[in-house]
């Protein structure tokens, strides 16, 4: 499964449209490059409708989101879903404002999102429409632990089947889940962390994994998350002495860019529940 | 020829006024230092004349531009042209939106450029004012080919003639085009593609180039595009094993910064048509 | 006193609120997070009060301010100084336009800034108000030299009594200046002028060691200063052979998240004055 769902995304080249954050686009456009994807950036609103109509699939990041980014989102969503591409939206720190909290809920009550991406407080957030988080990182309190994992399982699929969306919640446990179907993936290191944007690159990796295997989006995004997984893995093996977070950032993208299907079947490591 | 280019760039430091896009902002900005330039991004329209005004070159990129950075570009350019400033326009994506389409008209009418660099989909795209174009990438059926080079090249001469501006396609073939002259360059490596913002790099040393040897652009913009090959060359051949896109364009900016007169002489390939 | 310094700023995790420009925000993250601190970066008017609210600093950088930016800082500002969180003012590129020059004042007439750091010409120009700076770069004639010392030592005492803040003005020499203490800092590598955004890094870091050692500004911010000249250093003597300035940049960020506090007390060089 994983291996052909790589192989797909590594030849198709699907063409994603992306209105995400300033801080992390650049990494962004380079992990869907090297997953096979193609990124495309656009957020004039006069334009974002035709931009989406040639791609395969929408990103929405909130991270950083503006009053005219979120009209731009909109447009770009509503397309997308008159066009049945895959909308994947990644709340950035739900929580940390009202303005961010409200964002997440207009989108979620205008565009149907096939798939939403957080660590455990912003999927959290997500459900309850309020958050303990402080800033975009997780809080230990909400973190998906071997000792919660049946609870944390429960409440991603209560959530799924109330938003009908893959629900998928990383942290040291990744979560992926739709309906009654959860994927729990023990992959990653915990230096990944003190990188800026791995979430915005797994969100990007996971839509253009999602787009690239049409009919099986939980299979295709469970690839893409046990791919970032390993990666982070791959990556930080090969940290030289004296390196430190930015070219742990390269080695990761440089990890996806020469995964094959045979890495990443041999060292995922996942169980369904 | 590209040895004195080169080094006149590397000495003169060159301040290039860049409004562009956010994907590969901060790569601009490095390949710029590394090129001996000087780089300054500004967009807000109450300061791009003051800051045109201080510097020696302009750089324009459609790429993500909206309508506030459209009104910016034309002050900045007007303000350019008026100080006999090169303008350098890069119509990232064009064809992709009418809007994109739309925007290059507004620019070329408005303000003179001297330069106008893309891939084939988009320099075709300039002439006809529409486009194939999947995206920001050249589709296959508009590159240039040994088999359909001639015709290229006249298609290239002709727009160079009719917009009175150096026409830079580029490709695996890159053509550097003014009047009856054409620069035919056969370097980089296919590898280039798999990064984002290579061209938006281009754009910029060529604008860089142009800049720092006054009274031959064409020869500038042909050391530039030059340079950019090599680099991806020598910087491919530094890949260790495992090392994948990120790391590359790492090792392309670090090529420029390392970059000679003699190393550029000895590995350009280029013939004149 | 670096030691300890550096020690909190590591394990204390503050969150620091960056309104920033988009040329070097990726780096300006990373930088934090390698130091310990965490970044957030929001600039939408209706949520920078409530994300500098949970947020422990606050770093305004005018590199690119357009007018909606300004607004924002302003806003995020007053919150922080109701809130009695430091604020610190990195006046990029001020005296390269009137609009720059006149967001600098707003932005001191309107907020507190406890901390302002920028090259020898940005601090000259923050004292006048007017600047001879050619963009973004300090200007030989302002340089603080060995033969001017005394005198620059002069000058950024009474601007830092004037001010009542702690004035950070960097170069070959850099100096810490509060009241009529001065830490001067003869630490850094001349090639990091090559890098663009190593003086937004620098500030981001110096607000992270702030409020990481409550009770101590001034040798909390020497010590991020101290930090960032011995990174400089270490970096450099870690770059091979055609190695250029995008992996030096990468070896900068690498240096601080791999810096202990034994390196840093070994290898900085400070006085005071």
């Amino acid at each position: 499964m994983l291996k052909e769902c790589l192989e797909n995304t590594k030849s198709k080249g699907c063409l994603i449209h992306n209105i995400t954050n300033r801080v992390t686009m650049n990494d962004v456009a380079n992990i869907l490059l090297a997953s096979g994807g193609r990124p495309i950036m656009a957020e004039e609103k006069r334009e974002v409708e035709d931009i989406t109509s040639i791609c395969q699939g929408l990103y929405l990041n909130i991270g950083m989101v503006t009053s005219e980014l979120l009209e731009a989102m909109l447009l770009a969503g509503k397309k997308a879903n008159a066009l049945h591409h895959p909308v994947l939206l990644d709340p950035v720190g739900i929580g940390a404002s009202r303005w961010r909290t409200d964002a997440v809920t207009t989108i979620l009550d205008e565009v149907k999102c096939a798939i939403i991406r957080g660590n455990a407080s912003e999927i959290k957030a997500v459900a309850t429409g309020s958050s303990q988080a402080g800033g975009v990182d997780s809080s230990a309190a909400d973190e998906v632990t071997e000792e919660n994992l049946l609870q944390a399982v429960r409440f991603n699929k209560d959530l799924s089947k109330a938003l009908d969306a893959i629900i998928i919640c990383t942290g040291k446990i990744d979560l992926v889940t739709y309906g009654d179907k959860t994927y729990v993936i023990r992959n990653g290191h915990e230096r990944m962390r003190d990188i800026t944007g791995t979430g915005c690159m797994l969100s990007a990796l996971v839509c253009a994994f999602v787009c690239s295997n049409e009919g099986r989006p939980l299979e295709a995004a469970t690839a893409a998350v046990c791919a970032m997984g390993v990666a982070g893995q791959v990556a930080y093996e090969r940290l030289q002495d004296g390196e430190g977070n930015s070219t742990y950032r390269n080695r990761i993208i440089d990890a996806i860019d020469c995964m094959t299907g045979e890495i990443l079947e041999e060292r995922a490591s996942y169980e369904i529940l």
